[in-house]
């Protein structure tokens, strides 16, 4: 298991370089470090000085860098499709559609950027991934996606079952899917082989980015209204996923100013311009990743006081929605909704009040 | 039909800036202006004086904004698929789901917000819409998505209807089909209505895209060798959507130095310092929108030549690939895949030759 860095920030505040910068910093003090970045390729070879191929390339001792070019990651992920296919399908159809033909469409690169991770991160082959992703909402989206994507399966599991659709197509289903598939019929669709080994994915995504010292996101900034804007608001976005946010970094800076207060009680460092091609004071400069931040863990749940705290910084009362539509409890906040899986102790219990203190939501039961 | 201008860019080099400024300057000529953005809230109270609502509201003479929150254009579209579901399922179940609880999964951003674009511009009651999205690759899938879905119903439609699995699958469907649905069955599932309605819009999309008349792209960069090779490359990306690019705008920049030759057939605009909620000269300084840009179309058939030829800048005879693997011809380049649909005159037909020359793929026939 490889310990996921990645940084936040508005574009243009430097994400890309203070990656570069901590996956060479990382190397230096003798971690595997890999750095995975969607950074088109002329803007890599000014920064690297060289663009990485589709496969992580060892460019310099304990650094290796690999561009997460969506084209090749679709054609695998396509081949890997078929090969499933082909294991429970007895008659496939999609083996006569080549990955070499397939355009990307949105989403896609969320998805398949988390599957080349994730698969990076199973290898063993890395002690560290530096992952140079787009910093912003739609970062926190791909990281956000196990957990989002296990509520849908767990709310329309449940409805379909529930509903006069589901038990009107059941009857259907059985000698359809004992036609199609080479495997035998369970009355839940989502019991199917295939159902469940995604299932366990997101599972295991889930808990992953949800600890902090497997998954861990920096907030870069520089002395700018508008990016210390849009750190702060990528912050309290992040704990909307469950993401830890470890510290701000702000760049191009010779003094913090009055920037700690506004970020508290994360960790402010000031990082000087780069001079180009020039690394060493910007490694030098930059946080001690392999310390776990001690920061409020995004949700605390205690059963024995009947409460869930919500860290949600940034944001004021009037930002955060707490609402209970379906058969869990809904937080919005940050232009996202998560509910929560609640233990069984809480499962189902009415809500009997919520307050918005010092940038945490506690719920009562 | 509304104008539809966006700008594409590195983070940073100032899209959200020009384009508040592109829609203040079209607003002053008496033009009906929407000024659509992805900005966080934060952003847009330093930038605009005000966070827009999430429906347009009128800030300044003929210059509405909007704020597209996904959370809310989710609800909406979540409610508009009841009301389709409720008007062809004889036995609704999405009835039982809330849109209030819906999280935001990836490219639901894109396909929400190029959908709530849609629908501004059928509303008849802008004459320009200004979009500010994320200026790069992810803009670029959301513009490309109705070229690229459509490809996706084609091919699939097609090779499931030859498949075994189709044959196996469709006597398994009529009678489910006719249990389940309230319209007639036809042997085509791509036919039924819900399905043409899609295409439709896909179609209708595609076309908009490729207009230059209807959508158009205007690049962004600073005096930056990063930002300029972003700026590089996403203009060939945008090439392979069909989207038209306009020119280059130089940001917070005197001369425009040696930058013209780089980005030739385009026209280079330079553009001075924003000096903070001054907008007059950025808005003086601006190309005139209202021109449609002489610049080569992204796509040209010529069946009588039996010639096909596309403008590929700022990409080598290395980096675009031309190959068949299915049915079409594919080109891939910038990350992007795009399958020809060409004319019945050249359809099917073997290709002779290929050259690469200026930034122009000419096949021919």
């Amino acid at each position: 298991m490889a310990f996921i860095l990645t940084f936040l920030g508005k574009g243009g505040v430097g994400c890309t370089t203070l990656g570069i910068a901590a996956a060479k910093r990382l190397a230096s003090e003798g971690k595997r470090v890999l750095y995975a970045t969607l950074e088109p390729g002329p803007v890599l070879e000014i920064l690297l000085g060289t663009v990485p191929a589709s496969d992580p390339q060892l460019i310099e001792a304990n650094f290796w860098a690999v561009q997460l070019q969506m084209t090749v990651l679709l054609e695998r992920s396509w081949d890997e499709l078929k090969q499933q296919e082909a294991q429970y399908l007895r008659t496939p159809f999609l083996k006569d559609v080549f990955g070499q033909e397939l355009g990307v469409l949105p989403g896609m690169d969320s998805a398949l950027a988390l599957n080349a991770i994730r698969q990076y991160d199973a290898s063993g082959q890395y002690d560290v991934i530096v992952y140079d992703g787009s910093g912003d909402q739609a970062a926190l989206r791909m990281l956000g996606m196990p957990e989002i994507a296990s509520w849908y399966v767990r709310r329309f599991r449940q409805v379909f079952a529930n509903s006069d659709l589901g038990r009107t197509v059941m009857p259907f289903l059985q000698p359809l899917v004992s036609a199609v598939l080479n495997v035998g019929w369970t009355d839940d669709l989502f019991s199917q082989p295939a159902a469940q080994q995604m299932n366990d994915l997101l599972e295991k995504g889930k808990q992953a980015i949800a600890d902090s010292s497997r998954v861990c996101a920096y907030l870069v900034a520089t002395p700018d209204d508008v990016a210390i804007a849009t750190a702060k608001y990528l912050w309290g976005a992040a704990q909307q996923i469950r993401l830890t946010v470890g510290g701000l970094i702000l760049n191009r800076a010779m003094e913090e100013g009055a920037i700690g207060p506004v970020f508290a009680p994360l960790s402010v460092t000031t990082i000087p311009n780069l001079v180009v091609n020039d690394w060493q004071p910007l490694m030098a400069a930059l946080p001690d990743f392999n310390q776990v931040p001690v920061v409020p863990p995004p949700m605390a749940i205690n059963t024995a006081e009947r409460k869930v705290s919500l860290f949600l910084p940034g944001f004021d009362k009037k930002q955060v929605k707490l609402t209970q539509y379906g058969p869990e409890i809904t937080i919005e906040a940050g232009d996202q909704r998560h509910n929560i899986f609640l233990p069984p102790e809480l499962r189902g219990q009415p809500v009997a009040g919520a307050k918005f203190q010092d940038g945490f939501l506690i719920i009562s039961f």
